[in-house]
């Protein structure tokens, strides 16, 4: 299930015995100096700086150059300017160096020169073997390793907490929020990785790398452009296996930010609609803002999981309960009537008189905190609950009483547990307690916690898929047949999608009135005529199309009707035949096809369709090689779930037929490269059977 | 346009000139010590405590009873025993005191006893003008007029600047949660009022008191039921007349949360999406979290206005300006490319070389943050760009020039600033520099005020509406026709929407098939026909409808068939009639309808209607009255708007049909209170036209 590196690992680049550092310098305000004092503060082997000129650099011996060093250094830190990179890295590639970290600026992100200049740090990469992070970024953090290769704070700031959350992010920028807000946030930061311009290594692949790393517990993202898409999603299947919860915030959603992205980082923006489809079907949670991301990386940081979704709330603010309450139950989660035994042993320890509520939320009221030893007694109480799996709890409380109880309460408790509070307090951060400063973000953040509980230890899905030779050779056939053609003719189109499995309607193609006729007669029913040309590739504006005749006559009449209509529309279209068509019955139309999507390939979309389609433009996207669970799992996401569950929505036996057809497609995308774009429209959907009425299939002749 | 108190207004109770307390404590660890401290924090009048026995509350000399009280004071709290308060209350009434404040709980959120003592609570300040706000709350702060009335937070505590931003709470935790947030974050709370169980005043009466106050710019409220719909709908436009932002944060939006509620303050529960309607209608601003409501207190607080909705956006992590301009995008606000002679403006103030962007995002790079001045006339020349009409800046810095340049800019422009930090500097809150600590919560901010900025004056639509007393006789005839049935006819409801305007399909009501026949001929075209019976709502299960039925013979077989089925299905059936019907072409199918919420009465509902009702639930709301602009604006909100702007959607036309029949069913509510229910589904559009081609409408008979 694991990939190969086909490179060096990354061992000695993030986790060096030695560094050196091109560009040290002396003065603590650039960026050379204040590095280089981060590298020196918990580095437990030797750090080299090398100096032109300078003998000593903040107080450790310079070396002329790399390749003075007296050994082959694990890791080189270069800050020097843009023009004399490439030869640092070649020089460290010489001298045996395992990784350099490229801060300095002025590559791919600055215009055609820098470009060339980030081209040639590549193939140095390439060529050599050493393994590069940035150019243009911050550096990277390694806590357990004592490694500061990086300047997103300065030396006399405080260092965030080691511990099991790894960040890797292609912004610096985003490192120096993280350290400040993990600092503030109580985040146990273990790992940043910024990887900038990715010359080389990108987020995929040091996310990959940290995933198998046994200090490493959750792994939160930032990118704009995900480079290397089988290295994530070979990440996210070893993550899942691993059962370390992997998240990711997007940059670049919007066309105003997809601008920006593009001018900074010189990145190709992908679609984010295919990003969070992948996502889902991966089990990697899409962090929708750095709050969020921050904060799953705050209830995920202990490692607990839940056995359910059940939460009790308890509050000493009636308020700050329903809110809870609220997003409790717009996350997903449930807050449970408690039973009534349990509710009269809590009202045994409230004050009396007791105007809260035992129900759940357990409203304490504000007396119960005042008085000493009920307030524990009450949270101990609602932790050890058998009807909850999670536990929320309020305090507005400073220093006290309260928040002593919740530290001691979280400490004993094996659930997971999410404190709702105006601040993050030094006491709850000291102890680990996970903190939220909102209903929302505490209870978003207890979801994630129950999905990633919830979810079965395999990936979903084959991860390999076979292509069938033979089909792929007779669908190769069929699209020879259109030459140099790209869009194939409707009933080319169905002929392949029928390989693949996918119900068409009865139809066939004739090429005049009488054999019209007897097809007609031999599909039984009303039918459809479609004239089929490669210059009509919209029958309807052309009038290429008659529906619902009914008998000889009406057949005859409609197929010379029609004729005569499209050559007087489109006097220059040949028409290739006529395709008689069973009429299919409707109760929902859907639609269902195959895009391409820069970064992630083929992906499969299905979504409403006939008339509403512009409407309504929902679609699930789901990326093959995928099973049919997957694909009714993604029916079942539709329209918040009413396609399937409403009274006229989709019967069982059709979600297994729609399902089928999404596998079908899938495998088609996988075994013909040269088709572009498949859009089966409408699927019509009626009596437990689904049938493609219409199918438009593209291809790229290389 | 405003709204005349019938009871004495409050500003005795809110604005105090002398104050009592009625179980003052000598124990700061009690409630009636801490609000008694803090009564005596900052104001400038009298104080008495009143204390059975004790000589002096905290070095004030205590009266034994109200009685004794040497003036009629404007307040009197009152932390007393729950048995106790009604008798006090009635105490002060007679001594003229002006208002009480009732801290007490064990009223109605405590069951039956409580309920009926909080009963004789408003029964006292109703029949003596003695206003109340409370029980059960956390009483209030007025900083202007130094009026601390509360236990939110102990007298040793800071207390929030005093500025603009009013906050009004049933909820009194929540009073906890803002003045330390406030504080945190740098909000200039002038106001809190918590009402509590609302036996008097309520969350409205008070908004609508305080809308009046010069001092107050900014109105946030929070609240589990909103009691006094009207007055709330009269704060929403007055505020709009002031042009004073008023912002709601609704708890109880789910059902666990309901149950929460209703257990804690005796709540009734609206529909959430009825009020989020509502506030839409009224241009009142609905916060979604706890952090957004205190956001756009921030973003409004110093007052400013924006001329239109595009943001310039300032960074040196370009990871930050991404997401940034993303959420500007989400946000609806535009970061539009500045032009190349602003672009070579700011390039001659950034460092060379300049590895950053010009373009907006502006990423000025870590470079040049650090550079003395650079910083600055780069933040100044954005600020005074004339491209945009907001700035967002970025700064993870510390104190330091960066942080004084942000400080000095906001000073100097007169555009919204929208700081993303960190965290809230203590610099930063001092300036009043507003301050967010996520870009989603930074644009949200921004895209509010904008939104605040944009709209006209005066509030949308008529506030009155005349009955048309010759409509309401006509259609209280026809609803006659139903005798004691709740359930009209389909013919006789046609009649009545017909009565409103609302077009309807031709048809004729007949009781024989030779009839239906000759109906069917003068209505032309193929019909439809429906038996028509009180105990068929449900017609196509009852086998109670034929369509598409074409000439004589056709019509006449319909007409046998379906009786002879519905008699066969529902024996009990007695049929009425059968409604011969035009068939109605549909390129799309609408559904429109009348519901009666229990707090704002009744509400127009329009959505897709047809087979997919069930599959699509999304539709708008509308109160009436409301004339055709509102309902096309609300039209255009359908669907993310893709119904009036999809190739097959709503033409102008299509959509002022659609939104006359609207107004229609908004005047027909207005004008019979007995119609509880109107359902037309569906309402077919096509060709320009829109026709009522089935309706349900149920009434009251009281």
């Amino acid at each position: 299930m694991t990939t190969t590196p086909e490179r060096p690992a990354l061992d000695r680049l993030l986790s060096p015995r030695s560094i050196a550092m091109v560009g040290a310098s002396n003065s603590p305000t650039r960026i050379g100096g204040t590095v280089f004092g981060n590298l020196l503060r918990a580095f437990p082997g030797e750090v080299h700086p090398i100096h032109p000129k300078d003998e000593v650099v903040q107080g450790r011996t310079a070396f002329r150059r790399v390749g003075d060093l007296p050994e082959p250094v694990d890791l080189a830190v270069i800050a020097v300017p843009a023009p004399a990179v490439v030869d640092v890295v070649a020089e460290c590639a010489a001298r045996g160096v395992g990784g350099a970290a490229v801060i300095t600026s002025g590559f791919a992100e600055a215009g055609p020169e820098g470009r060339a200049l980030q081209d040639r740090l590549t193939a140095v990469s390439r060529e050599t073997g050493i393994r590069v992070i940035g150019p243009n970024c911050i550096g990277f953090m390694n806590s357990h390793g004592g490694v500061m290769a990086n300047f997103m704070i300065t030396p006399d700031q405080p260092m965030p907490e080691a511990g099991p959350v790894a960040l890797v992010s292609q912004s610096g920028g985003f490192g120096s929020y993280i350290t400040n807000k993990a600092v503030l946030a109580g985040l146990r930061l273990g790992w940043f990785v910024s990887t900038g311009n990715e010359a080389d290594v990108n987020v995929a692949t040091v996310l990959r790398h940290l995933v198998e790393r046994p200090e490493v517990g959750v792994l939160l993202s930032f990118v704009e452009t995900l480079r290397d898409p089988e290295v994530f999603v070979d990440t996210a299947r070893r993550a899942a296996e691993l059962d370390k919860p992997l998240v990711l915030l997007k940059a670049g959603r919007s066309e105003e930010a997809a601008r920006a992205a593009m001018s900074h980082t010189a990145s190709i923006v992908g679609s984010a609609r295919v990003l969070d489809a992948v996502c889902r079907q991966y089990g990697v949670f899409v962090a929708s803002t750095m709050e969020e991301l921050l904060d799953l990386g705050t209830i995920f940081q202990d490692g607990r999981r839940a056995r359910g979704n059940r939460v009790i709330v308890m509050t000493s603010s009636g308020g700050a309960g329903v809110l809870l309450a609220d997003e409790a139950g717009q996350a997903g989660l449930s807050v449970p009537e408690l039973p009534a035994e349990e509710q009269a042993a809590l009202a045994a320890d409230m004050p009396v008189p007791f105007y809260g509520s035992t129900v759940n939320p357990v409203d304490t009221t504000a007396q119960t905190t005042a008085m000493p030893g009920a307030y524990s007694k009450v949270l101990n109480a609602v932790a050890a609950s058998p009807s909850a799996d999670m536990l929320a709890a309020v305090t507005w409380a400073g220093p006290g009483p309260a928040n002593d109880a919740i530290v001691e309460t979280y400490r004993t408790t094996a659930k997971p547990v999410a404190i709702l509070s105006t601040a993050w307090s030094e006491q709850f951060q000291r102890a680990g307690v996970p903190t939220f400063t909102d209903p929302r973000r505490a209870m978003v953040a207890l979801a994630a916690l129950a999905a990633q509980s919830a979810r079965r230890p395999a990936p979903p899905g084959p991860a390999r898929f076979t292509a069938d030779a033979a089909r792929v050779r007779r669908a190769r056939e069929l699209i020879a047949e259109a030459g140099r053609e790209t869009t194939l003719l409707e009933s080319t189109g169905k002929r392949i999608l029928a390989l693949y499995g996918v119900p068409v309607t009865r139809e066939e193609l004739v090429t005049d009135a009488e054999a019209a006729v007897e097809a007609a007669e031999r599909i039984g029913g009303p039918v459809a005529i479609k004239a089929m040309s490669y210059r009509l590739p919209h029958k309807s504006d052309a009038g290429a199309i008659r529906l619902g005749l009914r008998g000889a006559e009406a057949v005859r009449a409609g197929y010379r009707e029609m004729l005569a209509e499209v050559a007087r529309r489109e006097p220059g279209a040949v028409v290739e035949g006529v395709l008689v068509q069973q009429m299919a019955p409707a109760r929902i139309e859907l639609t269902c096809g195959v895009q391409r999507d820069p970064v992630f390939g083929p992906m499969v979309a299905i979504g409403l369709g006939g008339v509403l389609i512009e409407v309504l433009s929902e679609a699930v996207l789901l990326r093959p090689p995928f099973d049919v669970d997957t694909a009714l799992a993604a029916l079942g996401g539709l329209l918040g779930g009413r396609l399937v569950t409403g009274r006229r929505g989709l019967s069982e036996e059709e979600q297994r037929a729609a399902a089928r057809v999404m596998t079908g497609l899938g495998e088609l995308a996988l075994e013909l490269d040269e088709v572009a774009e498949v859009d089966v429209n409408p699927l019509r959907v009626a009596d437990g059977v689904v049938l493609a009425a219409d199918a438009l299939i593209v291809v790229n002749h290389e």
